[in-house]
């Protein structure tokens, strides 16, 4: 939470917690307490385990998939296990999904309890897995579109599309700030920033939850992960280890996830690696004091992929299966995604009839777990018809999906002027992502890898045929010239750009996420860089579109380039969002959430501090955090503290505005921006922290002045002792260019 | 300490100082506090200030430079400072340094209380400030070598040399671990390993002090530097921010300072930079808690160049000069580097008068400055005469020294044993190393940065000069073929390679150190990399020579190489050791003391988790740590445990043997290395962990047992409670090729 308005509307949410949920919520407790008391050790255990979808399937996927009747009723009734998850492979249809989710309902109806099952899913960027569904822009193009209300309504769109399909839980948002650039998870986060991450985290929050429990019936429950560090592996591969000291955890991890904590989130999934050699999901360190006591969550945690067997298996902290379950349950997991077998159940229920897991950890696992199934209302009615179904990929849906992909485009580059374009120039259409869907989705896109290109419905423009549509077919060619990995008729290309006005070559990544994503060159790939040389010698300009999850290094294509549009991965109406950026029909307005790195040894991140920029250890970005053009000109002025200083005791923040105005011919949208810089601490001051931001929207000629309030949380830090202070001393306020300075007395 | 062998080592020292040292060391106290007692505030300030000779001279480098008698009489008679470092901008010739160095003393005298200068100076791979001097191979070519007695010789020459210009503390060794292999230090620290470096540490230091203190007439101090963290930025640039946990900071980087503590060194020198937020010139954490508390150390502290300066410059914890002073002297520096002026005194002087930093601070800090001085043996006679210069680069010394070169050199790759090369075999030799002598010293070589080639000996060969005088001269073409940062002409090279046998490229870095040698790419340079290309296209084998500080990403020379030699920086007898290598002449010898990336993106260490070498995270190295191959084939056999298995009470270590053959037919060196892996720990134990080693020479057909004491330690780690533990547990120990498990009860 980082302004006055925040903790406005964190007392707000509070006041309807207390008016509206304390009765309910003691009621709850009873009720949990109550059914506590007649579980059996063996349904407790249950209720701790979850399964995968392919655990109770034929193996197929798809609307092919068929669950097997024996296994629901030997996990779900005998085994009385309390939570399933995945979609079997790939996306379904709200119909399959129905029957599937009532089904599991049904044999969970079975049981003594008759406890439902609480079912999860991975809706990363939209119901990924639900066939038909609405697939965003992912959460990077998100933070760069910087608009609270576009996150809240994209995450309102997708608890409607996976509530559609039977499910209240969605394993989202990604709260990892991504501060290693290369890390292949880095765009399902918000960025390299806390504050934006924060926001956001508290945005998505509001639009999936709603802001009451028991959920309302379009909304579902958020899931915050992966706690914690999990962003910052030290080699960058997936799920490798992070060497996090708790000063730098506390300052720049910690912040999201207590945001999360406060917006309502009651779920949390854990980082599946090590932080400093304590892996977290066996650390009570990291589960225990940060989460529960520090944070204040008061949820249920469930651990990732079979990570209570990886103690045992990879991360070498326990020495057997047995081991592995008494070290994660003793630590504070509640819950384990086992994912294929129940042994953790067995060794659970021998552990606490043996003395080494108490059975009060058990019990407080177990009352987290069945509380949060009454605040997702499953006691109530854990079935769904299917009148969401028809909700989806709604006519606003889409719309709202359209604004999403504008908005986050980041003109990066645009030299002389040259986009827009005109629309009679003649267009040669280039590069690798010239003509895929998969590559405008990226991962957890229908398929885990999102790669299916089939998948992918029939209305979704590549960006070919985006352009086309845009610029008349006449006016545009094609020839891709290169694949990622291997350089095509890069000659052919070059001659047909001898033809056009203009060149766009359509740059990125193929689709990865997670281990899949690892790179060990963190150049963008040879053939794309080859190509750009090749067609640089035509002497035609060339506007180099982006579509790539991480800031992959292009220093030589953007040398040969004269505009560069940054696109991220922005879902299945990016194309059309990208022709019409190229065009002019949108005005680019999204800056850029991370800082991109302009070399692939040694990247800075731009709160770095002044001893990473000084003499030669110059910081070098190839765009620096925040970077972002328009087709109009934005004047920034007057910038106004409410004080210039202030006594220390009793500070309870600054107002700080500045006016805006639009002095070019488009409408656009602005980012505004507030950076605080304390230039003396105890621990070495940040070059600029982001405190605060807001998106406006100006006509040309029009002036609007932005008004913030900085709460004095915003001049705090870590200090060496690992708690969050205020020290007196200057402090430079800075936005839009603008900056004044401020005294803590 | 690894081993009981060292601990025995320990003893008979401790015991030397505990008969010999302990009424001397009583004396010395005595004469130390009475010193005290009749100081002024003022003197005493001025025994905490050190300043750079520069600040006495008239501008000039090298012979011509003169010092100012006026500023001496300013700075050290009336300003009474303590300390004086470096030579004024290139090697002094040993007269003039006794010049210089006499006249300081002379200046001293003049002081009320006379109480000497001591003067410090990098002599970092032999007295390389001292001209003439011998240069030997650097400190991660000494690693390499695998010679505890050769690391000592080594520091004895040194310190001959050092003391030959009258000099008494050497600022060395450099002691952090190399975990940035792309540092531009990386070549002065014993590699990445932190059992190499402490027992290298004790071998350098016991070479540089001798056994008893106060120093013997051809001795000097040694300082330990630089404490702590420096040697991994987490850009990989100088002087940039670390973050190391504390639970790192005690596994990998504190070890060879607790050797170098144990092995006597009395003086050590503070990291530039931050850990986690924290300049360690302002931590008491460091220099208090972990400097005095945890490793004991009992000598002085000196700041690294304007590092008290820097806090209020460059790392923002201080608000001005003066705060900056009372940070770092209260954080326990007890010498500032100023280097230039004398502001720091002043503020010192102001500082106790108000209170701000007590005066027992400064006590402190100058008795431990003054004592420091009774070792150097400076009350004793502060003057030098010139008997010692004689001895410079004696006859003995330059044979040291091709030992040293020729042990060193490590053979990576020798694809269908094309190495060694007959006499007879025609050589085309090429490559930007070739023929300069420069890149074989490195920094810290007659200037800074050691690149002029004329400051180095008539008698240093070039690479080309000296495969023509293994070879003949008929027998060597010379084609440079690439700069560093340009290619020349490769067609001429790979013309003349058509005439010969076998190409010897000559690859490598220019010489660099500190910033100047900072990189944002890590691969070898382009040009280097087009030639080798170039040179491929011959079919021609190609053996590629490596000269260079740091394991530049050299995946694709390799791959068109038949042979990889590492050379490091070998010194002035590097060349005639490559050459007698390439030839047969010489038997290689060395092991990687770091792990070779192939990629540039995300390196490893050779102690990495499991969990970063899982799934298709796979860890891949160009070369392993400890990789080296040899001329002659050594097989390994037999390793036996004095024992299975111990309870973990009362266990005093493990002994371990395995027999080693030269089944060959050259006579070889063979560094035997023992590693324990702890199976399963509370934190996430390493792959494997060196412990032990040890080098062998063996004849054709020649057998030894080698027999290792593993102390009790080995089996030790740092905990999540950051304290050295041993946990009950299966263990494997590996030797040569060979493993066997041992358990903890």
């Amino acid at each position: 939470m980082g302004a006055n308005r925040n903790v406005l509307k964190l007392f707000s949410l509070l006041l309807i917690f207390t008016v509206s949920l304390v009765n309910a919520e003691e009621k709850v407790e009873k009720k949990v307490d109550a059914l506590l008391s007649k579980m059996t050790l063996d349904e407790k255990a249950g209720q701790m385990t979850q399964l995968t979808l392919k655990a109770f399937t034929n193996g197929k996927s798809g609307d092919k998939l068929k669950l097997d009747e024996n296994k629901l009723e030997k996990y779900i009734v005998q085994e009385k296990i309390g939570s399933v998850l995945n979609c079997g492979g790939r996306a379904l249809s709200p119909e399959k999904w129905l029957e599937i989710t009532s089904l599991v309902q049904k044999f969970a109806k079975k049981t003594r309890l008759q406890i439902p099952v609480i079912y999860g899913l991975d809706s990363i960027h939209g119901a990924g897995y639900v066939a038909g569904s609405t697939l965003f822009p992912h959460n990077i193009a998100m933070a760069a579109a910087g608009s609270r209300q576009l996150v809240q309504q994209m995450a309102e769109v997708t608890a409607l599309e996976t509530r559609a399909a039977g499910i209240r839980w969605n394993f989202a948002p990604v709260l990892g700030v991504a501060r290693h650039p290369f890390w292949p998870r880095h765009y399902e986060t918000f960025g390299e920033d806390p504050f934006i991450a924060s926001e956001f985290a508290e945005a998505y929050i509001t639009g999936l939850q709603g802001d009451k429990l028991p959920l309302a019936e379009d909304k579902v429950l958020a899931c915050m992960k992966h706690f914690l560090g999990y962003s910052y592996p030290r080699s960058g591969r997936d799920r490798t280890p992070a060497w996090i000291p708790e000063i730098q955890l506390r300052e720049l991890f910690v912040p999201p996830f207590r945001a999360a904590v406060q917006a309502g989130a009651v779920t949390a999934m854990i980082n599946s690696s090590e932080i400093n050699g304590r892996p977290v999901h066996a650390s009570p360190f990291y589960l225990k004091k940060l989460l529960r006591k520090d944070i204040g969550f008061s949820g249920f945690v469930v651990s990732d992929w079979a990570d209570i067997d990886n103690l045992y298996t990879r991360e070498m902290v326990a020495e057997n299966q047995r081991e592995a379950v008494k070290i994660g349950v003793n630590a504070g997991i509640d819950m384990s995604m086992t994912p294929f077998k129940i042994d953790f159940k067995k060794h659970l229920v021998s552990l606490v009839e043996a003395g080494e897991v108490p059975v009060q950890r058990v019990d407080e696992a177990v009352k987290n777990i069945i509380k949060v199934k009454f605040q997702a209302g499953l006691f109530n009615d854990p079935f769904e018809d299917d009148k969401l179904s028809e909700k989806i990929a709604s006519k606003e849906a889409k719309k709202l999906n359209e604004r999403c992909a504008e908005e986050c485009i980041t003109l990066l580059k645009n030299e002389s002027e040259i986009l827009p374009l005109k629309k009679e120039e003649k267009i040669l259409v280039t590069g690798p992502c010239s003509n895929l869907k998969s590559v405008l989705n990226g991962g957890w896109s229908r398929t885990w890898q999102g790669r299916e290109e089939h998948l992918y419905p029939d209305s979704q423009n590549t960006i070919l045929e985006a352009v086309k549509a845009e610029f008349g077919r006449g006016n545009v060619s094609f020839e891709k010239g290169a694949d990622f990995d291997k350089l095509l008729d890069a000659d052919k290309a070059a001659e047909k750009a001898e033809n056009c006005d203009v060149i766009l070559l359509c740059a990125g990544e193929n689709t990865y996420t997670e281990h899949s994503g690892n790179i060990r060159d963190y150049n963008i790939s040879l053939s794309q860089r080859k190509l750009a040389a090749r067609l640089s010698e035509t002497g035609k300009p060339i506007i180099t579109i982006l579509t790539q999850g991480r800031p992959r290094v292009v220093r030589e294509i953007e040398k040969v380039s004269d505009a560069v549009v940054m696109a991220y991965l922005p879902g299945v109406k990016g194309a059309d969002a990208i022709a019409d950026v190229v065009s002019g029909d949108v005005n680019p307005s999204g800056r850029l959430p991370f800082s991109y790195p302009k070399y692939a040894g040694g990247f800075e991140w731009y709160d770095y501090k002044k001893s990473a920029n000084w003499s030669s250890c110059k910081v070098e970005f190839q765009w620096p955090f925040g970077a972002g053009l328009s087709y109009t000109d934005f004047e920034c002025s007057g910038l106004k503290l409410s004080k210039n200083s202030a006594s220390k005791k009793g500070f309870d923040g600054l107002k700080v505005s500045f006016d805006v105005k639009n002095k070019g011919k488009m409408k656009g949208g602005y980012i505004a921006q507030v950076y605080v810089s304390d230039k003396v601490a105890s621990v070495t001051p940040a070059n600029k922290r982001l405190k605060e931001f807001k998106k406006i929207y100006l006509n040309p000629g029009e002036n609007q002045t932005v008004n913030f309030d900085l709460p004095a949380e915003a001049f705090s830090f870590i200090n060496a002792e690992c708690r969050r202070v205020i020290e007196p001393g200057k402090f430079i306020i800075r936005a839009g260019g603008l900056k004044k300075e401020f005294t803590l007395e």
